[in-house]
């Protein structure tokens, strides 16, 4: 694993988790919206088959929450995503990318409706709030855009809804896939979603009040203890496995949303405004010049990835890079992301990475990691 | 030292002189704009006292650079700052905090005018460039704003000017604090501007290639050895000493340039069109409610400050917080910075610091580490 000391200062927050998390065990962190991110309790296999058979609390506070609210709450959200944010109901949550004017992903958040003129954006790695800010701003809309006090604890693995069911009751297990709950937990208000950034399922809990962190981790922490509640975080290989993409590493703002393959996730022709219209019409009749793909790549486990990687065609033509890389535990075999040219995204196609200067021959995949 | 182990992905990016600083041996690092920030080679202090006398080379890669380009490049530039933009002049650097429609200092940029019409905003940690990006597209200004491939190398202590001089000629003993002259220098096209996060003096050299890191860092180092060079970061004693402020730590959106004491750094009659305007001449008429002041805390050396330290009054009640601190080499003493209620501003005043549990009295100084 390529590690670097990081010196820790006011400017790289902690986590409300942050003292429960080292005191349980956490070695390896990232910085996440300059936020302390615990990434490995002892090693990202052990984890990976605890998640799987278990339940796991993960500090993700990391994924902080820009609030939008007031009369033009709606038309502003709208403006930001192709994503038609008029079907969101108030209790539901919606995957979004978040696009500039010339289509470039900014940010794709799970947006969550708390009422008809607020929203939260629980984002991934980018200050999503000051661009918000500014459109905001720059167009005179009635909102005010804020970063919120709230932390989410993720309640992640197959007894999570035993687990949850124990603390908050049985509607526990009624609550549909994306949508959320107002709920009162460790005598703190919360909101609970079905979702969460592993393949495994369970909740998010939203606490609202970060000096109340000891207190919810505690509460689930000795409810779980009879499900084999473990510390967790995002797993590298569950993710990979599971298809979830990471903005920063998989996307970032150089890419459009038919580039990073989220089409199922936007609606070019819904009627709100919003601001890369023309864009993504041209590029959707167009289709676009490199799309990222999954790769299953031959032989041994790889080195972690530092520098880009090359993919290379049959020639040994550049025609794209790997974004993420991980050993797979179910597929036995290193899986990855890479973003190609549009020559070789179908699946089945075949490539070269070039992994440090060694060579290793590349299948793209579906995006369920099946063959075409 | 406060400080944990960070792993390294696609999404936290690397220096164009990572390399060079690791091969040099930094040991410590931070992140800032997403990337990897050397900040200590074998100490604090040793460093410091290297830096007082001799010439170091500072990745400061992660001070990137937002440019704005375009007819209304100008306008937009006074649009996010409080500063008299049109007094810089092309080949101008100027400090100019940049404040959101309530005065919050969103960042605080050195500005290069590169043209009538183009401008870097190099920047601290936040990211500017989507602010900008809202606001522009908001208001349909004529513009383009981008992150541009420029990463900047500081060359900072006394033999800085004998060591440019030696690089790009007597010249450069000629240029003016604040200003910058363009240059090539290993091959590659540079901004070389007298300034830097240091009390010692020096340039930073903007390499706008990011593939050329170790050509530069290898001409300025072969260049350097007869003036002791070394490799270097910003230090924090030197800084605190010099009393540069930073954001995220020492002022962050929840600050106004009042409370921040940047009053110099501001012009708050100017002619242009400035979104924080009407909250700033309010501002000006009550003073502010709290104010950012620096502190000499009495006793020995205090532990890393990893939580917020709360500053008190003699009764104990909770006036403001540290933000920054270090024992300072110069005056022999803990050196800090806090903001506090203006009641206790005055330079003079005495104040206690809560240091994880530790009283120390503490003396508020003028901004020169003087009494008043």
């Amino acid at each position: 694993m390529s590690t670097l000391p990081m010196i820790l200062s006011r400017r790289l927050r902690p986590s409300p988790f942050e003292q429960r998390t080292i005191e349980n065990g956490a070695t390896l962190f990232s910085l996440y919206n300059r936020m302390i991110l615990p990434m490995v309790y002892e090693s990202y296999e052990k984890s990976y088959e605890h998640l799987c058979k278990h339940v796991q609390l993960w500090d993700v506070a990391c994924q902080r929450q820009v609030e939008i609210i007031g009369p033009d709450a709606l038309r502003l959200t709208e403006l930001i995503t192709p994503r038609d944010i008029s079907q969101c109901a108030v209790g539901q949550c919606m995957y979004a990318p978040l696009c500039d004017e010339h289509g470039g992903i900014i940010n794709d958040p799970i947006i969550l409706r708390l009422a008809q003129d607020r929203f939260w954006l629980s984002i991934a790695d980018s200050d999503v709030c000051l661009w918000v800010k500014g459109v905001a701003y720059g167009r005179g809309l009635a909102v005010e855009v804020f970063e919120a006090d709230v932390s989410p604890l993720a309640i992640q693995g197959p007894k999570a809804d035993d687990l949850m069911a124990d603390v908050v009751g049985e509607q526990a297990r009624d609550i549909r896939f994306f949508r959320f709950i107002d709920a009162t937990v460790a005598d703190t208000p919360v909101k609970i979603a079905r979702s969460g950034w592993s393949g495994q399922g369970g909740f998010e809990v939203y606490l609202q009040d970060s000096s109340k962190g000891n207190d919810l981790w505690d509460l689930f922490w000795e409810a779980g203890r009879q499900y084999n509640v473990g510390p967790g975080a995002p797993n590298l290989i569950d993710r990979i496995e599971a298809g979830l993409k990471s903005y920063g590493s998989d996307m970032t703002i150089d890419n459009n949303p038919f580039e990073a393959a989220l089409e199922r996730y936007i609606d070019v022709d819904k009627d709100a405004e919003y601001m890369c219209r023309d864009v993504l019409l041209k590029l959707r009749d167009a289709g676009p010049a490199r799309r990222l793909v999954n790769l299953f790549i031959d032989g041994e486990d790889l080195r972690p990835m530092r520098s880009d990687w090359p993919v290379r065609d049959a020639a040994g033509k550049h025609i794209g890079i790997v974004t993420s890389k991980v050993w797979s535990l179910k597929f036995g075999t290193n899986i990855a992301f890479a973003i190609v040219n549009a020559s070789h995204m179908a699946a089945g196609s075949t490539v070269t990475v070039d992994a440090d200067g060694e060579l290793r021959l590349a299948t793209v995949k579906t995006d369920t990691w099946g063959d075409a």
